[in-house]
């Protein structure tokens, strides 16, 4: 298993050309994102929302706001993945399934959640900051699981965040933290690139 | 291969408990780092490093700056994950294996590098966000990596990001946007907590 596993993470490339009349079905696209939303996130608060655009004109919009780049109308899809801003007095009710589960004592649930107010709590950037990551673990985990299911993706940085919030009504709350499309990848894309060598991007102490 | 990589992905867990002595190589911190390192970053900037924390004085340091939490002695590495502020002057020196390997014309590489400066130049907010979105893809692919070698991780972000900085000697322009650990988990770890129903974290446009 390992091995196939390890082959799939290297294997992954960005996807500049797509098929354009290649089609996602609404279980395709629920299946991705429920892979995707068993990444971790900080005490499990899962402050994040996945915005399936794929119809031909949301697309076309969602392009205008976005460096005009063709694959975001050629993919199936185009996920803006947004991350949120951490409102610790939600805790309780993203825990209250693993405590009803058995996993995770009633009585730790105020525990994390005064931990959760000591971070967050009137620490604007900190909460900014765990909304991006919160968004790209969970992009990164829809990327590999695409991925695994011979798909093609790609990740994108290259919007107007700011035009996005207000097309697609994000909330107040809510950043746009990636754009990632996904569909079927033609046989003429890009390798991978090569990467910076590991002794440059590894220290050990 | 795609039911093995789902199932993979989808059987991830968070570590609490490790086996303190169970320890591991350089040639398998390495290989954790060379596969994490394939993810995607914007523009390929690469913009990470990875500090592998396993003595245990450097262990025992580390966990007194992380809420004194015991998996961060217990696990065999816990690696610092650190986002960089970007350059773009650094670009044409990231994409030159690219362009060598025959992948990316070099012709390309000033309008990537004018786009990089476009985005990021005089801009202190979008170049934190960038490293923290890339240190999050990094250590979310490490996560995976080491699942697939079956070792258990934990990801982190209570600690003190100053004091961590200050102590491990991060550059100005590093920020360390998680902790991970990595080791031999035991078998009393929680498994999976539930995640929210996908219909709670999609919407179709």
């Amino acid at each position: 298993m390992s091995n196939t596993v390890i082959a799939s993470l290297l294997s992954r490339t960005t996807t500049s050309l797509y098929d354009p009349a290649a089609t996602l079905s609404d279980e395709q696209i629920r299946e991705l994102v429920r892979v995707a939303t068993t990444a971790p996130t900080a005490f499990n608060f899962q402050n994040w929302r996945f915005i399936a655009v794929r119809t031909p004109e949301a697309k076309a919009t969602l392009r205008t706001l976005a460096w005009d780049q063709p694959k975001i109308t050629d993919a199936a899809v185009t996920f803006i993945v947004c991350g949120q801003l951490i409102d610790y007095s939600v805790l309780p009710q993203r825990l209250a399934p693993a405590v009803a589960a058995g996993i995770m004592p009633a009585q730790m649930v105020e525990g994390w959640q005064g931990a959760a107010r000591g971070l967050y709590f009137e620490q604007p950037q900190r909460q900014r900051d765990e909304a991006v990551r919160s968004g790209a673990i969970g992009a990164t985990a829809l990327i590999y699981a695409a991925h695994a299911q011979g798909l093609g993706s790609t990740p994108m940085i290259g919007f107007d965040a700011d035009a996005v919030a207000r097309t697609f009504a994000l909330a107040d709350s809510e950043l746009p933290v990636m754009l990632v499309s996904v569909g079927r990848a033609l046989p003429e894309n890009w390798p991978q690139k090569p990467r910076r060598p590991v002794a440059d991007v590894l220290d050990f102490i």
